[in-house]
């Protein structure tokens, strides 16, 4: 399928990120994969007579010299991860004794895989589709723990199920169309036998897909959240409250110059980049006049901005001049040390008792979602090639609708229901050609 | 053994560092771990059916939610690496998907295992001795090829097999004396029947594993290298030079400041860290006078300083006075740009072609060995505890001898014997104390 691809070749990657750690593991696939990591492996089995997903213990050697002590996993085409044969090699997380298996594979004849290669064969092979495909690396890269479950479904196949039956729909109706063109060519209505209910069905489906895009794209993307407000109006106190409540992903908090830090969250599942600016006042100091100018930059690029104001201290011109020149979510903070009712619009919280946060949550959930929604269970596209190919099946069968109305010749409109058909067979990768594949996969991490 | 500790705990650790990946590994142990996994999976088939050493395909799930599509890999008592039923559970490389694999896993009764804790087990339950056991940390962290090929081999026994060794000559003598102590007390020649050859034997083996630690101690801990030398000496492309030719380990090369750039690489199996200094001048710019001053904290702690004079332009004052001062390698750098032939002393190379390196890295080699040496086959030890235990049983050993020679009582002589074989025993971990052991395993991995 993929002009120039050779799918003999023998690959080789390591499949867990580069670090010292208790174990590492390295995946090796292709015909003839087994009895070439035998070749350099000494255990109490020969692993060329082992059944595939069965495990064994023993010594890879180059020739007399111990490289590492290992346990293999024996995997037989086509019930493997690519659907060829594979070995993987779970071996010590050292990083001189994973160059070392590696080099050993580059000995007995692996060549390093290209990033998504696994995964690639997968395809070729006729394992998964190109929906699933795309899943696995939205599953790896996914943000919040919402967008990987929605991943996971996808790996599951709730959009190649939606597409195949769309495009089954859109299939019988051609059928149809193309029987009456060859044998039926005098026949006065066009539209005798035409499935109009089939064409809308699928163009249900599709629409209801393309409609999800907006919201995979919020899961897959995230938002930016800014903190803004005036020096100890409660900035790193709510922004701590944040990762504590939300218990982030990435913990660490990536210091990125003095004048904001930065942390991943997920707020109600939609991954955020939370980013704690420096409070601002206008300065002559040229260095602090810098600072003030890149949490402006800061602010301006955030989605949403939550400005917090003392509530203990009362607004300040400063804060009010701010949230006018501002669209901002105004925050009423610390209304565990005053009586003060929050001004109208004002959301009353205490960052420091974590009163009122999940009610703040909440409303970031809806300024962040707007109209869109997320129905439990709906299969949800997060891949732009995805939304443009049902898109562009969707286009199609508006031209059929309007064709059939417009009593338009069967055979103009059978070139459009073909069209309709065809971009649903690249979307799962049944018509695809070289560079959309290789482009695709391109993006993947290597070992998958 | 270890006070306290509770073998019939379930626990669970991400073996595999923290990052996206195509694959991580989680790893379980403990009775009843395969039971409680399969109460959270669902697949083809029954993981409490299969046997050790094989793999399954199928869905980690949480009630009706689906958490991740894995791999297990099932081990049953007495055959894996803890000794204990184990599942090793191999997931997508996703953050969010790690995480939540963590937190069914805790739900089912699994808890987060301490550094060290399933290599502590495999102890407890008899698999490993301790040498081994720290064997398998060395390897881990090794930072070179060469230090992880010595941590392989004491993986596989060569430390205990040699201290096993000088262990039953020393209990051979031992119950021997005993015997004699017992039964034939009015004997006048307490020498009778000491076997003084067997004594000899295990004080070699001794002798000879201790004197391997200072050995080992460098391939562990490796050595520190600064390039000095005038700006436009070449020092960069010297630096660039030794990355190349030794496939550094760690190839980013970290910035650490702007005052010098640092990299780990490895000069014929012993690992180094090579620091490229900024060229020095003295100066009455306070910021470059800084970083003139940290330039010479490096040089100073460094163990082997090169130092590069541009022999095309020839010997500087400058150069000479800094030769003068420091214990360096002088390098004659260019010398495929100057017919001028290299001062004595100095090291003839050009960092632009590579002439000359492989005789400045044997060079290295030799000044960072000393007198040590390393011999092919020899169990190398780089333990600080397994060295005080050898010197002590050695010490104890050296009493026996003088007891022997100086006609002391057989009981006093007894003693020391007995403490000779003791300090062996705790070597290995046949005798204990729990401390001991907390502290050895607390510096491990994870997961490990």
């Amino acid at each position: 399928m993929r002009s120039g691809y050779d799918t003999e070749e023998l690959i080789a990657a390591l499949a867990t990120p580069w670090g010292e750690s208790a174990l590492a593991v390295i995946r090796t696939s292709g015909t003839g994969s087994i009895e070439k990591v035998a070749s350099v492996f000494k255990g109490n089995k020969d692993i060329t007579k082992l059944p595939g997903y069965s495990l064994t213990f023993g010594m890879l050697r180059d020739g007399e010299k111990a490289v590492d002590q290992v346990v293999l996993g024996i995997y037989r085409a086509p019930k493997s991860y690519t659907g060829e044969d594979m070995v993987e090699i779970f071996c010590h997380g050292s990083l001189p004794g994973i160059q070392a298996v590696m080099e050993l594979l580059h000995k007995a004849g692996f060549r390093d895989s290209q990033p998504g290669e696994f995964t690639m064969r997968s395809f070729l092979n006729g394992k998964v589709d190109l929906t699933k495909a795309e899943a696995v690396n939205e599953l790896i890269l996914s943000k919040s723990r919402q967008a990987q479950v929605l991943a996971l479904d996808r790996l599951s196949g709730s959009i190649f199920d939606a597409i195949d039956q769309a495009k089954h729909f859109l299939a019988d109706i051609l059928a149809a169309v193309e029987i009456q063109l060859d044998y039926a060519e005098d026949e006065a209505d066009p539209a005798a036998g035409f499935d109009m209910e089939k064409l809308d069905k699928a163009a249900d489906i599709l629409s209801r897909l393309a409609a999800t895009y907006q919201v995979g794209k919020l899961y897959k993307e995230g938002i930016r959240i800014a903190l803004a407000g005036r020096t100890n109006a409660g900035k790193s106190k709510l922004f701590n409250l944040f990762l504590k409540e939300d218990r982030s992903i990435v913990s660490d908090i990536k210091g990125t110059t003095r004048d904001y830090i930065e942390s991943s969250v997920a707020v109600k599942g939609i991954p955020a980049v939370l980013i704690d600016t420096a409070g601002f006042r206008s300065s002559d100091d040229p260095v602090e006049a810098e600072g003030i100018r890149r949490s402006n930059m800061v602010i301006e690029n955030a989605d949403i901005i939550l400005y917090l104001v003392d509530g203990s201290e009362g607004l300040t011109p400063e804060d009010e001049a701010f949230i006018k020149e501002h669209p901002c979510i105004p925050l009423w903070n610390k209304i565990d040390k005053t009586d003060a009712a929050a001004p109208e619009g004002f959301v009353p919280i205490s960052a420091a008792t974590g009163a009122g946060f999940d009610g703040l949550e909440e409303l970031i959930y809806t300024k962040a979602m707007g109209s869109r929604r997320l129905d439990t269970g709906e299969a949800v596209i997060d891949s732009q090639r995805q939304k443009d190919l049902i898109d562009r099946s969707l286009d199609a069968i508006g031209k059929v609708k309007i064709g059939m109305a417009a009593q338009m010749p069967l055979d103009v409109v059978a070139v459009d229901l073909e069209e309709a058909v065809n971009a649903l067979g690249e979307l799962t990768g049944e018509i695809t050609s070289s560079d959309i594949l290789e482009n695709m996969f391109s993006r993947f991490c290597v070992g998958k």
